[in-house]
């Protein structure tokens, strides 16, 4: 049986620069890294995985837990999945996609033992989910809250970023502002914790302002935007300015207004929270977003997993980044 | 040690009843599941998924290799990713996400011995990646194709899909209809199958109809897209209509006609393939788009996988299916 010593002996390197190279735990030049990879080809060596796990009782595998999509999942979420893939392999883990929308679909997936951790997306307030990964002794990170912040998370400061767009829309002379968030198919008290906490940062900044709240949960796509458009006009007819926490209506609001005779920015201001700036930009007129820390945070969430998982970790980590303003042409003057 | 004869003794269930429930191989009723779940976490039973793999020399586990997006992923490709990953789980497999751009990237993958098959996206008519999985022996299903039509592949019918846009413009009295493709970051010959094979369908229909032939290459971004208008306007006034093999420039090139004056549809009709309908509707006016099978190919390519691996394949998979036309408010008749 080819031994890892063999391959180490092939490429003229260490055994341990073979295993940084193997395991993917440390840079290796690119010349060394060819020579042993033209080895580990040669002698047709397999590190065997399985047996490894078995004697050190760890699989260096991850699951990732995303909701089963039942509508399209958008650019901000991909950016979430593909980055915590990116940084789990860059430290030596290999990460698995288990789609459960709740605790009741995970204990065979538990059961199985293969996987050392557990990153865990769109995170509600209270969450069947948690519980479960709780009751397993798995270890994990939430991408998200639940209402029990004692708990590992990273997760969008989603009060301050509708403080700092409320502070935009007031620098330009609004006050009437409303709210356009996205129905859950959850009970009430049960949504997302996004959601949770963005209206209450919300209806906080009203009372601040001395202004009434006007809040509308819509549907997550363009229908739902024309419905949110229509809503503004009929029932909040005195609001010059919208904040979306819901990307997907975002466009159907812009068109639907437009359709009733209202303009984007000239009548109705709009700012699309968590959103991609190049989302933004295929809209007309491209929209003024706050753009999700994505990227950011899934490699947050991975890495603070693997410490923990590596024995490195000193707390849990409870981190919050908000979302950046990026400007685009959906915001102007409240009219007079 | 607590085994699955435990469990089942403990849920009043057959070993085999326990066993569908734990590697998710049957549906089970719900009641029955409930109580197998219960059974597993009061005895805190584990399958140990790493000695039966041991055991097996089979892991259950298939590898997705994606490239390191550079350029965000769309709707498409999300929805390939998440469709795979429900279908492998459906049958008791488990989908990790390799980010790779060429084969240099991939020994130490595979040299572990953690995956039984992969699945391989954004395939390039000649892709070092397909190169070194066929020297490791690891059995594979290509979503797209090189241009070996011989290796297992399931993909889209991107001939068909060309043909019905130019059918459907044709229908509404275009003759002279330009291609935007993307450009892609590799040596000329060696694109992304799809852009290939789309651009030489498009010839072909071009001679069939003896008209010449427009196509533009541009980044997959709004800013691409305006430089697509541009061109158009510039270089290939006579052409009335487009077809886009670039979703990410779609909106740019609609927005960035209208700021040379030029209206969607009434001076340039629009069609963008290989879209989601979801998409097409956040654009002004709502585009017509060819829609992707992307959730269908996700399921059949992992589905080729897994009988392959279980033996019960007879051929290797050669599946292709067109995208399917949605009409929106982008195309109309060609101006006289």
């Amino acid at each position: 049986m080819v031994t890892m010593r063999d391959v180490a002996e092939r490429a003229n390197v260490s055994i341990a620069t073979v295993s940084f190279v193997i395991n993917g735990t440390k840079p290796v030049a690119p010349e060394t890294r060819a020579r042993i990879e033209a080895a580990i080809e040669e002698l047709d060596y397999r590190r065997n995985v399985v047996a490894r796990a078995l004697a050190s009782s760890r699989t260096r595998i991850l699951a990732l837990l995303h909701p089963d999509f039942e509508t399209r999942p958008n650019i901000t979420v991909i950016q979430f999945v593909m980055s915590a893939a990116h940084g789990a392999r860059e430290r030596g883990y290999d990460l698995v996609l288990w789609p459960v929308n709740d605790g009741e679909q995970m204990s065979h997936l538990l059961a199985g033992g293969l996987v050392d951790g557990a990153l865990l997306m769109e995170v509600q307030i209270r969450d069947s989910r948690v519980e479960r990964l709780i009751a397993s002794r798995v270890p994990f990170t939430l991408i998200g809250r639940t209402e029990d912040d004692d708990l590992p998370y990273v997760d969008i400061d989603f009060a301050a970023t509708i403080d700092q767009a409320v502070e935009h829309l007031r620098g330009f002379g609004h006050r009437r502002i409303a709210l356009v968030t996205q129905c859950a198919k959850v009970p009430p008290g049960n949504e997302p914790g996004r959601i949770m906490r963005a209206h209450a940062a919300y209806l906080d900044a009203m009372a601040a302002l001395g202004e009434p709240p006007a809040v509308i949960a819509v549907e997550g796509t363009s229908e739902g935007g024309r419905v949110a458009a229509r809503t503004l006009k009929d029932d909040f007819p005195e609001a010059t300015a919208v904040i979306l926490l819901n990307e997907g209506a975002s466009a159907g609001l812009v068109k639907g207004s437009r359709a009733l005779g209202r303009t984007v920015p000239d009548d109705l201001s709009v700012i699309s929270a968590s959103t991609a700036p190049e989302f933004g930009e295929m809209i007309e007129p491209s929209l003024t977003v706050m753009a999700a820390p994505a990227t950011q945070l899934g490699r947050l969430a991975v890495n603070a997993l693997i410490d923990k998982l590596d024995g490195v970790q000193e707390a849990p980590p409870h981190l919050l980044i908000p979302c950046a303003l990026v400007p685009g042409e959906s915001v102007g003057p409240a009219p007079a």
